[in-house]
């Protein structure tokens, strides 16, 4: 049985705040086992990584792109800076892909619930890291060692809507691999391999409400996928572009 | 609060056999508000939806895919048969775009848990049809009107591992549309479109076990989300072509 409880009561954040703290002050109590799930913006913001639009100076591409799909120059040059490749550049949208490897809409950047009119949440740098550093904060402080996702929600080439998923991860084994493994006939489950954290964060996504400032919630029945080390992270659902057919 | 609970003790299914009786019988006893997620697999065998390797003669362009990839010609007829249009077939994988639209892998045509060593189980052949009929089964027979979510594991373009999502739904609103509403700031949430029925999909998943043959869970806690009568199905999640940056 698997149990996702929305944590409220975490004020907003500002940079440097000690999340692991207020994520206990605000009496969410993780136990070992259990999996704390953030969305990126509250870890963003404790890291510092937001953006005043008043501070950008839009270069020529950014420019040509803002004239284009009707967007803020400056903002799309925000965009610019996170990507490492714009893979597309249609109706409007800017799909890219980050420093990081994920594929995203607008490299991730946002401005909404960003805390102030003219300011943009980027991802954060490292978001594994963030995840270790937020696992290691809430062992150090409350002696348990739940996991840590850190959650965006992303956009899918196919599907309309968006599903939110893992962008960074300790503690939870982010795939679980059937590949080779028997099925219940003795088939050999080829394809099976699961993106754990994924559907972790979309399950915590379930629980929590737009709205509120509520950017957190726990889960329980996951503890087969629960390590004690910090494991591969979220890198690890990263496919590669040398494996990627829709360049 | 968003709970996932699996339900055991479905037996393997055959052609032409009562499903909605056969949750019943296996004491699931899903209330109305509460969302019954089950494996397509249950679905397209009650059906009728599988083919046998032996009926199959495949032709010319199965052949040369065969080849060119390693797999049995008769399978790749499967797949072409149950697509629309072939995406991209590299590296032993065929992406296609199915008849209903779903863009997946081998056109959602699978050999595991098929209940026989030469069978393929094809995805059901309207599945927002075959939720529907299930909602109706279920509510005639029980006095309750849970909604129903028929899912599939589908790989992601720029991930990997596999989310479960949802190929049929009835009664659940598969998208909950955010779009121009305001955020805690007042800002507008413009990117906010949640694929509820997907996120439905891969919660449920964390809840079941891969190799049983348990293929079914109850969420309870998305009441708001469920409609009394049938909604769109899953049919809204698919993007058309038309808006299709990804061919």
């Amino acid at each position: 049985v698997i149990v996702v409880r929305p944590v409220p009561g975490l004020p907003e954040i500002a940079v440097g705040d000690d999340l692991a703290g207020l994520i206990l002050d605000a009496g969410a109590a993780p136990r070992d086992g259990e999996v704390v799930v953030v969305c990126h913006k509250v870890i963003s913001k404790a890291e510092g990584r937001t953006v005043e639009l008043s501070s950008v100076s839009p270069g020529e591409r950014a420019r040509a792109l803002a004239i284009e799909h009707g967007h803020d120059a400056r903002a799309v040059q925000v965009v610019l800076d996170e990507s490492a490749e714009l893979l597309r550049s249609e109706r409007g949208v800017l799909i890219a892909r980050t420093h990081h490897g994920f594929v995203c809409a607008n490299a991730g950047v946002d401005a909404s619930n960003a805390g102030a009119e003219d300011r943009l949440v980027l991802l954060p740098r490292d978001p594994d890291r963030s995840a270790r550093e937020l696992r290691a904060g809430l062992r150090h402080r409350s002696g348990s060692s739940p996991a840590v996702v850190i959650a965006d929600s992303f956009g899918r080439a196919w599907r309309h809507g968006q599903c939110d998923v893992a962008i960074g991860c300790a503690g939870l084994a982010p795939l679980d691999d059937w590949r080779g493994r028997p099925d219940a006939d003795g088939h050999e489950l080829r394809a099976t391999w699961i993106a754990v954290a994924d559907q972790a964060a979309a399950a915590a996504d379930l629980a929590r409400d737009k709205t509120s400032r509520d950017p957190m919630a726990i889960i329980s029945g996951l503890e087969r996928h629960v390590l004690p080390d910090d494991g591969p992270g979220a890198a690890a659902l990263v496919r590669p572009p040398s494996e990627d057919l829709f360049r």
